[in-house]
């Protein structure tokens, strides 16, 4: 028997599937165990305490991505340089040497990747494999991906590589906006229905406007004027910064966008991302699975 | 005797100036007592404690501006909509209904002003003192002006009439991403010394970029790779920021810019404006006073 232990360990979340041969998800699993919550030295433990079983069985190995690779993680995977696609991500995978029971576990790590745009370095840890795994599964070699997050990461890939990336922190700038600036007087305290049209309105602005610092402060007049209500303003704001988002993304050539989220951010990106004309294929963040799966079986026929 | 107490009584900050006939300043007070800390019907009492024995000379009026005047201040000035002048300012004048030890108190409040622009309201209150003011000291009547702070005001005045306006929340951008944001961990602790050759390298990426939603995470990556010093990220940061704010604005047909700010942002202002090829007129924020005189003369020759 050949099994996948195909781990995703980010920075607030741990979360890991097991695949068969033939990369069908037997089961999954997930622990608020992140890297943040991790004390140096107790990375093996928290990894035994929610995979070991799986890991006993004979045949299984693993393969993990995500901040888990950082100089702050369980064993720091070294940046790999772009343009990196399967070859050069093989060749940096960096072995985890740990043992249970007096066996050694077959586990690697997959290394973030960094790229240089305008003499200013950037940086991804996790989000490869799911560009990785969205190429595999939708049989791209060159496309432009989005994976909207607290750092969206903005993916081109030709040939079949990751040619560079750009890192957009529209979901930091959300939380920071509505939750410690002056506009958050201005919001509902609790959660509300998403407002199609009030979401629209922000994307239209923001695609007009030259920036968020000042577009944000339309959120705080429109409503001292009572021209926009109050269940209506998160939204709002929330195109206003997915529509900077798209505003300051060179997408003028791309007719298409690949779009791997997670399924509260499909709708908004999906209506962003058409208001610029560009269509969307859709994938869920279980990309992550197929892109580790498609890693690890390049490993293997590279030996 | 004719004298006039100036007032500018802000959101966290309480300041006035009793001034000659001629608006020499005879004297300053200021107090910890912004409109945020004086609860409804607490005006006339910080007023008075502050300043009632000013008012108590005989020939002794008062002209407040600021948040003082708005839905949550003393009385309520409505916003007067923008082109304003002196003559539309003095006609919005509102008069505070007050008095102490029988005899009525002259006190006026200037109203804020509000305008619109591609569709959406903007307002300042406050502001507009010290732009009427600059352009008293200055002798002029066509001009853009700004005013950093919290939350930037940049004003375009022809004919002695402000046309326009806009808010960018630089000043709290600033603050958000320094204090409650990922690059919080990358900046130092404590205070550290203005680095000038790091806050040109900031706004050189500002304008340059797209948007600060992509260039702010410089901050990070930069430090990732020890390619700047722990201490000059701050300056970065700022330069960042304040790089954005002049790239979002049209200054394409502006040869010189009023600047009414603080000491602290002089020299940052200075810096990032000539960068654009523009050139600068200084002004402190006292412009305050002058403008408030002004208003004051017009009002009484109006009468």
């Amino acid at each position: 028997m050949s099994r996948l232990l195909a781990v995703d360990w980010g920075s607030t979340a741990l979360r890991g599937a097991l695949l068969d041969e033939e990369g069908r998800v037997l089961d999954q699993r997930a622990a608020a165990r992140g890297m943040l919550s991790v004390g140096p030295g107790g990375f093996a433990d928290v990894f035994e305490a929610t995979f070991g079983d799986w890991m006993d069985v004979p045949g299984t190995r693993c393969l993990m991505a995500g901040m888990v690779g950082s100089k702050q993680g369980w064993v720091e995977a070294p940046y790999c340089a772009c343009p990196a696609g399967l070859d050069e991500i093989v060749r940096a995978l960096v072995a985890v040497p740990h043992e249970s029971g007096g066996r050694p576990r077959a586990i690697g790590l997959v290394p973030g990747l960094s790229c240089e745009s305008h003499g200013l370095p950037d940086v991804m840890r996790g989000e490869e494999v799911k560009v990785i795994g969205a190429l595999a599964a939708l049989g791209l070699r060159d496309a432009v991906l989005v994976l909207p997050g607290t750092h969206s990461k903005w993916a081109t890939v030709a040939g079949g590589r990751i040619e560079s990336f750009s890192t957009v922190m529209s979901g930091e700038f959300y939380a920071l906006l509505s939750k410690h600036s002056i506009l958050a007087k201005s919001l509902p305290p609790g959660e509300v229905p998403f407002d199609a049209g009030a979401f629209d309105r922000g994307v239209g602005t923001a695609l007009d406007g030259a920036s968020l610092m000042q577009t944000a402060f339309s959120v705080r007049t429109l409503a001292l004027f009572e021209r926009l209500g109050e269940a209506a303003r998160a939204s709002y704001l929330s195109g206003l910064v997915i529509g900077e988002e798209l505003r300051c993304r060179p997408l003028a050539g791309a007719r298409e966008v690949v779009l791997v989220a997670a399924p509260a951010l499909v709708e908004r990106f999906e209506r962003a991302l058409a208001r610029r004309g560009i269509a969307v294929r859709t994938l869920g963040e279980e990309a992550a699975w197929q892109g580790l799966r498609a890693i690890d079986r390049a490993a293997r026929a590279s030996r």
